[in-house]
């Protein structure tokens, strides 16, 4: 095979031969799959360390995914709770930083399927949040697992609307404590993770009450369970919430405090304090309360949600090699006929007169196969370079945040919070179209496929729902467009954050391509989108504005225009999509090949955005009819010229058999005995009907 | 409460009380929402039936699904086999018939919940198939379950092309038997229903070979398992496909067959024959062997894809007006502010001198939770009347199919696999935007809305898969487009089929409307859907001619306009859903008040198929960016209006509590206090972890 990309092979009875189908869809490189690897990797220095970090885990037989599709929901969080020790000794034995790369690498090895993980959320929080002195008590108890965190945010009758929230912490001072309480049942804290059957300690979110006024919402370190017998405190009801469409792994859960005291020190207290005699103090300004979503939702992008549509790709496009359906060419002797079955029913298969038997077609062969996968694969790379440009932004304002200097703050949580609705709602969508286009056997958990959906399609609503969240980018867009209009040419007193800029210089009003090679230009398609977005971001503030001047309330009128807002934000989050992987791709200019490669897969996302969407750039007329017939022909001649080069794209993603866990999608293409063994080794095989007992 | 509408309750401690959010949501009734159950049931009558098998099922707690979440794979099996034997006692005792309306009712109920369905797959293709000896002596025995049959037609390596399917059938002139044989793995059948524990029997689609010459596809059935003591026969390789993504209820299959004998009775010979010498005779047209996947995707829209739909409407609708969240107008001594988290976070939490709390809004009142939920309710009636034509047109034509005349057949073919396809994408994403419309808590199979959006997404899939379905619809399409060009201006020597008359008749090349209202209307949006079906199909005719005319072969240039032939095929879906759904309509000017409900949702359907798909209207100038802006309004308005009845709408299902089997989705609205016990009753909360064993 002599394939330069790693491999950490499943070492089954099929590892040892590439199915010829695949092995021919490697021999031909047109670029160096391993120096692309590295790409993503952000340096050959962190391939190989992930590579080791991948070898140790892989050993170690109680990290094996393999019978995860047999197990119930008990023993996926036993099973879960165990990887989690054993992977804890192991970063004790070799040195690994809880915040190091290794732990990283150890957690995408697992497919994140282990337990406690909250515990980051917690330390996220408490970094944000807490004051040093809270920071170097809380943060090593953390760390070692000496107290098993979560975090308390939403209830059972309150979500995104914070305000809204029922808990409250009232400060005693008398005693020097808060008391923190659940008034009702729909203030019951539900759907925090780790909450059910393991934490000890929970960072509740209340409304905090002192000297009898109401301060908005802050955070106190509540211990909800026994260090030394594990039951809960008293005062305390907590518990599972039971059956989730997936994430087994994780026990979230319930949490009812009835007047349960803690000490004054244990509220959080970078921005605000209370002091012993009740005085409240403000230190910092509100907006920082929400840096800790903002760190959840650029994190969640790498970590979460963009490895299950780059995983459902590769597992798709390798059984697209491997799978052969019907024929494309007609076959000598033969009647014309169609590739659909109708026909082949009526013409060939009652009358065959064909004694043998030539291949069928791969079916990534097929327009449609293309057309379903090869827009996902573009997506997996837009996206990976958009959400890397995103981190190294966060990394660049974070610590001024942190300092108190939060003048990058709006412009980094409406990228982060668009970025996070996009890329989970069209993840999520992609993983779908992914495990369909492996037919039936998509349908098979075995495939691997089903639980990567029903993973990803969690994230569309946890960190903030996704409309919301593209109602909080549309609000952004709308007070920069009015910043901008407010000084029309002429140069805004404070200039618009970089992001929306183009919402300040004017705009193409016409595409100017007149052929379909014209489409396959960064320039081009980063203006239509920039158009699009600041067409849509002024049609609503014209109906924001037409509604207000005829009397409406605000709110209303912000109600009334949430539809269009929302269209706005999509438009925006596109824009900023194609402009950042095109700027990553500037900077590969020392590697050309790869370069190439790339660039098709940029065309290739911005064309199928664009036509997917057609309508928005046809409706004002900067896009014709005919140019749009010329997008698609450059769009579809892509699909064939990314075609060859599939396989070689998903290899470049690096991830292990062990990992993807799916019996479509390993690497040397076995399929079929894969499936077939995996199946007969279902317990279902094994288990008998009483049938008398029915 | 007073309710006209018929409600089984699940008589818990929260039915008792109607919660005031809901109720006041039925206050006011602008129609009679028994009377629009009753034209959903097709009578009075038949509602009357239903509402007596559901009592029958609901009152015996064997049938309870209140605790299917909480199951593994096995029990979910065991349970389902013993529905299926209770159901079989009930219906034997109260002479209920095998293809009566009890039975399917008695299905709903359950959700389809039960084993052994596969016998009612068998029985088509036997009726559809065999001949008449065969039916009398092969019925019975199914019918009663003295056998249990499955249905074998998909193999490992092999779906959709079933010229490729390897299953062989071999005539053995000596022994008048066929030897029925598997020559490879791939060739193993694979997916059947009810194979992987349960049948004795198969129906196995194999390729005839007789006095030397293959002669296609045909049906046999073969003994799999002992009637003795339920192990395999010899020869037989059987057993479980192991887990899915849903459909646990059912042990679907994989069969591989060594040299397995069966006499020559057992090949169905209603369309063809082998004689004993091994003589093959032909006694119909090749397209009858598919009647019986036409009966199967007629059946599954109305029994298994729209009721789920329907559910998770029902479901999704009824939690939005009891969750409340933020606020529709600003209050007094209030700063203006938005409806979203960030500003309201910087300007209302920290600093709110609010002290007492007015309600929050309730989520059915946003525009954007609006426009995910009231779409798919008006597509569950589109494709509840559109189903029922279809079901009507089938009835009429399945007769004289079985007596050999086949002139509705390519007609009813297109429309049951394009509808089909359609029903199945949309009904899959309209249960996905539901799911998710009820935020986090759609997250928790308590809801419901997991397994319904699992289930349905399997019916993508099977009974043909959709791309596959959209290019047999397309190439139906262009077919007739063909025949209607033969004879520009004149009448066709042949009429064109009814459904695609639009092809030969000149259609309007601009929208007429002038305002908003304008688009209220049928003829124009049926039109409208006309015109792009015929503008897409035209444009795939002239893009497959190009190609052939530049010397591609046939099936390659079909090939390489597919992705437009799939698009052609989808609009000619919309244009018919809209045009039945009409239809249907006219057919209710008795029921003003019903029509006139019924009538929004069909401008609703009409508006939001045409506005998500603009793109396909602007291109050639059809709707100009001025009227895709009335349209959006008139939809917009809709919005409101249906908003009003919305929860009437989905009373008018008629699904009661323990069918829905959400914690979420009951008719009395108390969705706190039932999914807060409904978890605390989940096994993970008794479950304990021995530590000591990680």
């Amino acid at each position: 095979m002599g394939s330069p990309v790693h491999r950490v092979s499943l070492g089954d009875t099929w590892s040892r031969r590439e199915h010829p189908d695949i092995e021919s869809e490697r021999r031909v490189r047109s670029f160096n799959v391993e120096r692309l690897t590295n790409i993503l990797d952000r340096g050959a220095q962190n391939t190989v360390l992930r590579r080791e970090v991948e070898s140790i885990i892989h050993k170690n037989p109680v990290f094996s995914l393999k019978n995860n599709y047999f197990m119930t929901q008990n023993e996926r969080y036993e099973n879960a709770l165990r990887k989690r020790f054993h992977i804890q000794m192991i970063a004790q034995r070799l040195g690994w930083l809880p915040d190091g790369s290794e732990l990283t690498y150890a957690y995408r090895a697992l497919s994140g399927d282990v337990a406690l993980s909250l515990s980051g959320v917690f330390m996220n929080a408490l970094r944000s949040l807490g004051s040093e002195e809270q920071i170097a008590k809380w943060s090593p108890l953390c760390k070692n697992f000496q107290i098993i965190t979560t975090y308390a945010q939403t209830e059972l009758g309150h979500g995104t609307y914070l305000q809204g929230l029922e808990t409250e912490a009232t400060y005693d001072t008398a005693t020097q404590e808060f008391v923190i309480h659940s008034p009702t049942m729909t203030a019951a804290k539900w759907w925090s993770g780790d909450m059910g059957r393991s934490a000890t300690h929970a960072l509740v979110l209340a409304q905090l009450i002192c000297s009898g006024a109401r301060r908005g919402m802050h955070a106190f370190i509540v211990p909800i369970r026994s260090l030394q017998d594990h039951t809960p405190l008293p005062g305390i009801t907590v518990g599972d919430i039971g059956p989730k469409m997936d994430l087994e792994n994780v026990d979230n859960g319930f949490l009812l405090l009835d007047h349960v005291r803690v000490p004054r020190e244990n509220m959080l207290s970078r921005f605000a304090q209370v002091l012993p005699d009740g005085t409240y103090i403000k230190l910092g300004t509100a907006q920082s309360n929400y840096l800790g979503m903002v760190v959840m939702r650029v994190r969640v992008l790498l970590t979460g949600i963009l490895p299950v549509l780059q995983k459902a790709c590769v597992i798709a496009l390798r059984y697209s090699v491997i799978r052969r359906q019907s024929r494309l060419r007609t076959r000598q002797g033969e009647e014309p006929r169609a590739s659909d079955v109708s026909l082949r029913l009526s013409k060939s298969v009652f009358y065959s007169a064909v004694t043998g038997y030539e291949p069928e077609a791969k079916i990534l062969d097929y327009q449609t196969q293309q057309q379903k996968l090869l827009p996902q694969l573009a997506m997996s790379y837009a996206f990976h370079f958009t959400a890397v440009s995103l981190l190294e932004f966060f990394h660049r304002s974070y610590d001024e945040i942190l300092s108190k200097d939060f003048s990058l703050l709006p412009e980094l949580h409406a990228l982060s919070t668009g970025m996070k609705a996009m890329m989970s709602d069209l993840c999520t969508h992609g993983a779908e179209v992914c495990r369909r286009a492996c037919g039936g056997h998509g349908y098979s958990k075995l495939s691997g496929l089903p639980s990567l959906v029903t993973q990803v399609t969690a994230s569309c609503t946890f960190e903030g729902e996704n409309t919301v969240l593209y109602l909080q980018v549309a609000r952004f867009l709308v007070k920069s467009y009015l910043q901008a209009q407010a000084s029309p040419g002429s140069t805004p007193q404070k200039p618009l954050p970089q992001s929306v800029a183009y919402l300040a210089t004017p705009v193409l009003a016409r595409c100017p391509a007149q052929k379909a090679a014209d489409f396959l230009c960064p320039e081009l398609y980063t203006a239509a989108w920039a158009h699009a977005a600041a067409r849509l971001t002024g049609d609503a503030v014209h109906h924001l504005q037409t509604l207000t001047q005829s009397g409406a309330d605000q709110q209303e009128a912000w109600n009334q225009t949430a539809v269009i807002q929302v269209q706005a934000a999509k438009a925006h989050c596109y824009y900023f999509t194609v402009k950042s992987f095109t700027e990553a791709l500037e900077k590969l200019d020392k590697e050309p090949a790869i370069q190439q490669v790339l660039q098709r897969l940029c065309d290739l996302f911005a064309l199928h955005s664009i036509l997917t969407n057609s309508g928005d750039f046809l409706h004002d007329g900067f896009l014709s009819g005919a140019q749009v017939d010329m997008a698609r022909k450059a769009y579809l001649d892509l699909l064939l010229l990314i075609r060859k080069d599939a396989i070689l794209l998903t290899d470049a993603f690096d991830f292990t058999d062990q990992c993807l866990n799916s019996a479509l999608g390993c690497y040397d293409g076995n399929v079929y005995g894969r499936l077939f063994q995996w199946a007969r080794e279902s317990p279902s095989n094994t288990q008998v009907v009483e049938w008398n007992t029915l």
